[in-house]
């Protein structure tokens, strides 16, 4: 079998690609080859009993999706995108990466002929915007509030449509929150998620910009690779014409994340949060999904975790050798 | 007051202007030139009071979208498509004239600068895709089921996207099945709606392909021209972010609508009435939308008829000049 990863040099790529060399095989079948995308060169990637090549270029630009799909891959991971507040900041690189990137990829597929590779795609809950109820089902009607969101949304769309083709093998993913998400601060309006919980178990102080009654929908890292194996492998003639799911996950309030903190790293680590209200942040939050039934995607085998101190843990075990500073 | 409607040479285009020509106006403003587009050279106008332009061209040619712009018109109506079955069978055209030639427009409109047009775009309710309930609400999601549905429900991504940066002011209208469909009977799927009552008004033999239990989703053409109007001189505050609208219509089975014949012109015009059934109609409408509640857009103004009964008396008076062959 052979694997491409597209967004590979990403944070939940680089994850997916030490998952499959660990791994070594999708569900039943073996990988025999790896190939690994990203407009900019990935690091290494770690040991594998498998072939990996590594490639970097502008999906957007005409040639470049063909060239990638020279070795038919029997499965493409597309997980490159502009990320949210790039895309609102400049319009037409959202356009050009987020919706004709992806649309030149599923057009080179349909262009090759007798080839219908499994494609997952990661979408978001930004395909959502509101005012919407406290709990979204999966018929809830999508109207992004972001040109970001937009995109996704499009995507989905011509995903559905292209597997309904029979061009592809489609299944979209709407990602949570990613939580905890490793590394340094970013500026993401989003970030002070996963920063109130890293910072403290490294030791170092996080700032709050919002109030404890703040809801939001998370999964962790380890989550986000299990969906997109999970996806990888499902039989699909279960998702019919509707290839879009919206994955389960944990809604919880800051206040609720603080408490889950607590319980796992004591009072101490909480004591190293910051309260700093920011009303502009405070607005865009507003906006933003807080809880979703996400029973379809349940039903279909996906699984976020259980608790938000089970995401702490998961953190402490994968990004901190299972060691906390306290 | 500059108008352009785009699509000027279909059934709605033309009812459209004929309605703009008799009262010279559209809400408050007088109009003081009209440019007609379609890919065809349209029929002559009726007589105005104001200059009447006309153009023929592939909109989604480079360029052509910034020519139809250069008078930067107050008011645009976009109405052309490729239709239903033409998208399915030629998926290139259909995405080529039903996506990239709108999005060409809107990305035109951008780009002038200074310039935020009233937009008012024909959706379908062609966006939703079975299994639905038997009423859909205003929050349901968009999951179609054809091509030319996906270019609906992504057009109409595109138009709240634009909107909401300011590029355009947008308002799409999913339009019910416009009934009773003046001219030639049709090949497409649904023309049996329309020639069951226009065929035996007309002292013509039609045939009815479904059982008199099929629930479908009805407006007359005049109804359709309301809308378009009503939409170009909406207050578009009152859209919030979402710009895209079900519009009201009547929802009747095909018993009901003979029902309303028989009322209106007698057992004489339902005994034209030849049933055949056909297995491959009868699974393309299964798919189809039954009912609305259209909530929203009654709220905010749009009217259909009050029931069947009026719809073909809409047809008798506009089209047979209030005489029907009995």
């Amino acid at each position: 079998m052979h694997v491409l990863v597209i967004g590979a040099a990403g944070m939940v790529g680089a994850k997916l690609i030490a998952r499959l060399c660990t791994d070594g095989r999708l569900g039943r079948q073996e990988i025999k080859r790896l190939t690994r995308h990203d407009i900019v060169i990935a690091p290494p990637p770690p040991a594998s009993l498998f072939a990996i090549d590594t490639f970097a270029s502008d999906l957007s630009l005409p040639g470049e999706a063909e060239r990638l799909l020279a070795g038919r891959p029997d499965v493409i991971f597309h997980l490159a995108a502009i990320v949210s507040g790039e895309a609102e900041a400049d319009f037409d690189k959202g356009y050009r990466i987020n919706l004709d990137g992806t649309r030149l990829l599923f057009d080179a597929i349909r262009k090759l002929g007798n080839y219908t590779p499994r494609l997952v795609f990661t979408s978001s809950i930004a395909v959502f915007g509101a005012p919407f109820p406290d709990q979204i089902g999966d018929e809830f009607f999508t109207t992004p509030l972001t040109s970001y969101g937009t995109q996704k949304a499009i995507c989905e769309l011509l995903l559905s449509d292209y597997s309904r083709r029979g061009f592809i093998d489609g299944v979209g993913l709407r990602f949570p929150t990613i939580c905890v998400r490793p590394g340094k601060p970013n500026l993401a309006a989003s970030g002070f998620f996963s920063g109130i919980i890293r910072e403290p178990l490294a030791g170092q102080e996080a700032i709050l910009p919002v109030p404890d009654d703040v809801r939001h929908w998370h999964a962790s890292p380890r989550a986000a690779v299990q969906f997109l194996v999970h996806a990888a492998t499902l039989d699909t003639s279960l998702l019919g014409s509707r290839r879009n799911v919206t994955l389960p996950g944990i809604s919880c309030t800051v206040g609720e994340q603080i408490e889950a903190l607590r319980k796992v790293a004591g009072e101490q680590a909480v004591r190293r949060i910051r309260r700093e209200p920011n009303a502009a942040i405070m607005k865009i939050v507003a906006g933003w999904p807080r809880n979703f039934s996400a029973k379809r995607g349940t039903e279909l085998g996906f699984r976020a975790e259980a608790s938000f101190e089970e995401i702490i843990r998961v953190h402490i075990e994968d990004e901190l050798g299972s060691r906390i500073s306290t």
